[in-house]
Formats: C-alpha cells, structure tokens, sequence
C-alpha cells in the first residue's frame, strides 16, 4: 500500500489488525500431519451437518420465486412469529413478532444494536476478555470501549460491583453468556443483578446469547429478565441461528428489543443490507419448532464434548482448563513469559491443534488459549492429551 | 416511545426518517382499484421473474452441506474470479479475484467501502439529486456530507466545474450512473473527467453502477476508468447482482477496488457480516457466464419500457419526462406549489401509481417523483395516459 493510499484511509479502521480467524487458520498451512489429521479449534462451529430436512428446507425457499424479491427489513413475518413465540416459551415472558429484527448473523445484530444506540465518541462498556469482534466494532465506529475485568480466579465472570464503578457515562454495557472466549455461563442472578445495575443507571445491556442453546442440558431459561415487566427498556438481546441449526453460511441472526428500539435497528438495517437474506429465514420459521429435537441431541452432544475435554484437560500436566461452557474452553498454558500467540502458532505448526490466542481477546491474557471444542468431537478431544504431551516452547 | 427511552438512541440514528420505501408502501394500501390493478413503480425492481436455471442453482447450493458453513469474508473464490473476468471484459481493464470484495447487496458494499475511508467528521460529496440510502448511511456514520447540484436542464448530470469547486476536503466523491433516482447516464468522457479531477486532488471516487446492466442496447462500456494503468488509487466500484439476475432477496453485491482497500473493507465486513451468504454466490457464479443471454434480453426488454414511458409521459399534458435511463425516469409533475409528497401520495391513493416524491432525494425536488419503471411492462407504462389524466390536486 502507498503511503498515498494509506493516508486516505479510515484510521479508525486502518489500525486494525486484519480479520483473527483467517490469519490463524493460515498457521495451520504450515502443519505437517505428523500427528494426525489437523483439529480445528479455532472458529465457533459445531462439527456435525445440518438436519437433512433443514437442507430440504433452505433448498426449497432458495429456488423459489417468492423469496427472490426484497423481504421486510425487519424480517419474515413468519420467522419474526415463529421466533418471538420461541423466546416467549423458553425465558416465560411477553415477546412479539414486533419485538424482533432480523439480521444477517450476531455480528450484524451487534452492530445494528449498537449503531442504534451509539455514536462516534460515546462509550460502551464490555468484560475483559472480550469477543474480539465486538471490540472492532466499537472502534471502528469511533465508540470508546472501558472494560470491567474478568478474572480466572473467578471463573471468569463479572463482579456486579467492578461493574457499577464504570456504569457513569457508558451508553450501554455489553455482555456474552455463555461466553465467548472463555465459556463461563453467567448465572441468572448474576445477569439480574447486573441488568439491574444498568436499568437504575439508565444504561442499555446488549446481551449477546448466541451459545445459550449449549448450555448444559436441563438447565432452565438463561436468565429471567424477559418475564418481568419493563424488561425492554434495558434490556437488548442478540441471538444467531448459525449455530444451533449449523448454518452460518445462510447468516440469519436477530435482536430481540422494545418496539421503539427495533424501529431504530430498521433504519440502520436499511442501510446496511435492506433485508437478511430471505431464503433461510422461510427454512428456520419451518425448523424452530419442527427440530427442536434434534437441537436437544446435539446440546447433549455438545455436553459430552465438554465432558470429554474437562477429563482430558485435567490429565494432562502444566495446562489448565479455567472455564468452559456452551462451545468454548478457555485454557492456561504452561508457558510463563512466551505470548500466548507464539504457543498457539507453535502448536499449531507442531502439532495440529488450532487454538485463538488469548490476547486477541484482551489484555494480560498472554497464558490462555480459547478453544472452540464443539468443532471436535469426543474421540479427538480426548487425542488432544497425545497432542499436548512434550510440548514445549 | 418514552422521553426517557429516545434520550437514550444514537441521535444521528433516531433524527432519520423511517425508511422511505415501506413508508411509500404503505399508501397503495388507501387505493380502491378503481383504475385497475396498482402500478408498484415505486421501489427499484424488476417486475420478471429470475431464470430457472438460476433458481435451480440456488436450491442446489442452499440445499448443500458445502455451503452451509462460513466462508472467505472477502466472498467465494469463484464469484470473485467469475465476476473479476466478468469485469474486465466488460471494460477492457486489469482487475483480478484480488480486487474483488462480494458483500451483501450494494448497500452494504457502499456502507463498508465508506466506513473504509472515512469517519465521523470527515466529509463525503454527493450529488443533489442523491441516493438517500447514501445519504442515510453517511448521517449516522456522522459523516458530513456536502452536495453538488445537478440541474433538470443539464440533464440532471453535475458540472465538472462544480466538483472541482467542492473537493477541498473531503474524503470522497459518491456517484451512481445510471443515476437513482433520476436515470440520468454519466457519458464515459464525463466520468473521466471527474475522475482525473478527483485523482488529482486525492479525493476518492466511489462510483456505484448497480444499474448498469440496464444501459440501452448497444451502448458499450460504461466508461474507460479501469482500463487506465493506476485506475486502483482513485476508484472504488461499487455493483449489485440483484438487479440483473432479479435475487434482490438474495442479497449478493460486489466492490471493486485495489487490493488495500479490499483488505480493508474485509475488516469492516467482518464485523458486519462475517461473510455475504454463500449459496447465492454459488449460483451467481455458474449464472455469469450462463446467463449472458439472459441478461441481454431483459436489457432489451427494460430498453422498449423506457421508450414505452417516454412516448406516454410526452402525450401527457403538463408531465415532463425531464431524465430516463436504466430503471428509473425522473418526472416533472404539473402542480407548483404542492409537495412531491403530497402528489405521489394521492396519485398512489386514487390512481394506484405508487412512486417516490422527490424530495425524498434531496432539495429543491418537490416538483419531481421518480418512476421506478422496469417494474412495470411496456403496456401497463403506456396505461399511464389514462391514469393521469384529470388528475388534480
């Protein structure tokens, strides 16, 4: 690039650092198969297809007239009941198709969500560690992000009071449960004490719930927020169907949000795509009820993988399994002064095993690796004690 | 919506008019069918269906477990190399896979390449006349924007002279050709001109051709930008499938760029979409090539309806067709002194003709609606006598 080019860029967006998954998938190239087939840990997908009716379904409504022409912005109208009638059974509160917007992906909820809230020079809060992509987002907007730290000690979850002490000023507070990068699963009296920290403070929170179909089976709703009155003036939640249906090549998500805040992610949403792709919103509105069994096999699926890297983690020698919930374990190395990057590149050069790095997600995260165990079925998590034994930096 | 809810929004979102299109829309609904069935010439699409073929290779792709998982942010490397070739037949120029960056529709092309190059504070020109999903996506980035007036007499096309006069200072020139709303078609000497002008000043040009496919029959390329050595450090090209294939559902649009701005819009289309859908690019790359055809013939096709409404429009007393070309013409009504929206209003409520006034587009534009007309065949357009006449206000 010429200094020429460069200068005339947005530097709020030239100051990135390139996208983190590709450039870590590139470290794989350089592995060598010694130690079997590669494991990627790296990207938050499951490793299992979609249900063959959903195929059926997305193939029906991508060849069909109908769904060839622009949607609503808002969404399918079927999708919008469908999934409003969903959230309304699972968290037993007062959710209607005018509560919901459609959007191509969580990433696309967020940033809708906090266009809708935000402005260049305004600030939200969010947890270190962080989900890089919503760190970008932020910056690139021009949004001042403040942290409130996570501690592993903790099990990674939030202090209500280290939250409070930075509620002044923030336009909204921005949380993952389960979350992403370490997999900690806030509990529901943690997430109603915090929303109610925010309601007293007049401060949004986006809760970004994108892994809450992998919590452990038989736990119950999440969270009760939505069954108590008021809960859209402070509450905005962010969900995606890419994972719980395995399609995040379709990119559908939604917001689920007051009536008045929805009308303001229309007016962005117009701008930045017009309408989420139609096609696969007709195929989720005929899954959401028509799958619900097959999502029940693969949380428990998702479960026993968890299970599977808990014991293999906590056998093998120097490394440590923090946190893990829903898709993600987050895991300390043995590495005192080496970069987490450096341990996941060699790692993955070594021996196969594609890990995120720890300092993408924040700071002082220098001896965690996330791994996205749900791309890796029991069998291979188990592998990974074989896969880790003498390594050394 | 509570005082204490709309203090708490972006106010550059909240400030912004509910999207025009539904809002338009929504009038047809007051009309009884009186003058017979309602003529939709209000938003930008085709009133034919997409070839079959076309349908079938969506329902395949959607239909396959190979692209239901993500894919390249910056999109599909057939699409990219398909429509890279595409590209540089069409205009005799040096543009690879490189250069391409497929995004979800030609909003979301122009929100990301904008957010590539400017930030809140910065300026961006446009034309009077404009776009307003251009001008709603720079309001509430909090970028400003600053206009160059393109007259009714001149065709509707800006001055060199004027562009020169406006540079200082911004970041970017925004040009759509053929123009929405007006249809006006920028000569290739006249978009060179405003290039060099631009190149010289270091100003970016992002020239958005979404409905170039449309251009009369037997015109050639629409200008000669990429075939000159260097065209990567000014232009940034921005185009939509949905138009020529008729997949506006499908949300499939393209940047062309150098390789340093690509990579930096895949930055921002990582936050903001991961990746555009990938079915659809499956299908679109095989329907380039295949449909060549195809495309041929609804540009013909969308050729006899524009000759269809200038014959009508010209035997209607007090109309003037004052600008026509690709999907739009832009039309002078008789009535000074009312507003375009309060003629487009009753002319939808009781001639059924649903259009868009035109001040929606800018200012200065209340004696002007805009004729969205590839929705409508030949026939229906030449009804139009009937339905305007008598009409009063």
């Amino acid at each position: 690039m010429s200094t020429t080019t460069s200068a005339r860029l947005n530097p709020l967006v030239a100051r990135l650092a390139p996208p983190p998954v590709p450039a870590v998938q590139a470290w794989a190239r350089g592995y060598d198969g010694a130690r079997g087939a590669l494991m990627d840990l790296s990207q938050a997908v499951p490793g299992y297809p979609p249900h063959p009716d959903l195929l059926a379904w997305l193939a029906e409504a991508a060849g069909s007239v109908a769904y060839a022409g622009y949607g609503p912005i808002e969404g399918e109208p079927a999708l919008r009941e469908a999934y409003a009638g969903h959230v309304a059974a699972l968290y037993g509160g007062a959710v209607a198709a005018g509560n919901i917007h459609v959007t191509a992906g969580c990433n696309q909820a967020f940033f809708a969500a906090v266009m809708a809230l935000a402005r260049a020079g305004d600030a939200v809060l969010m947890t270190n560690p962080c989900y890089f992509n919503h760190e970008t987002t932020l910056a690139m907007l021009g949004i001042e992000t403040r942290y409130v730290d996570c501690a592993g000690e903790n099990g990674f979850l939030p202090e209500p009071t280290a939250i409070a002490d930075k509620l002044d000023g923030v336009k909204a507070l921005a949380l993952v449960s389960p979350n992403n990068p370490t997999g900690a699963v806030y509990r529901p009296d943690l997430i109603k004490q915090i929303c109610d920290l925010c309601a007293a403070r007049g401060v949004w929170l986006i809760l970004d719930e994108t892994y809450r179909d992998f919590l452990a089976p038989g736990a119950g709703a999440p969270h009760g927020l939505l069954a108590e009155a008021g809960w859209e003036k402070t509450l905005i939640q962010l969900y995606s169907f890419s994972k719980s249906f395995c399609i995040p090549g379709h990119r559908v998500g939604a917001v689920t949000a007051s009536e008045a805040v929805i009308a303001e992610i229309a007016k962005v949403m117009d701008n930045l795509q017009i309408c989420a792709p139609r096609a696969p919103q007709a195929a989720i509105a005929r899954g959401l009820p028509a799958l619900a069994d097959w999502r029940a096999a693969n949380r428990a699926e998702i479960g026993r993988r968890a299970e599977a890297l808990r014991k293999t983690m906590a056998g093998i020698d120097g490394w440590a399994l923090e946190a893990v919930g829903a898709y993600f374990g987050f895991v300390r190395h043995p590495f005192a002064g080496q970069s987490s990057q450096a341990v996941a590149e060699k790692l993955a050069r070594e021996r196969g095993v594609l890990t995120i790095p720890g300092e993408y997600f924040g700071t002082r995260l220098e001896r965690y690796l996330r791994f996205a165990f749900a791309n890796a079925d029991a069998d291979a998590l188990r592998g990974l004690k074989e896969r880790l034994a003498g390594f050394s930096m």
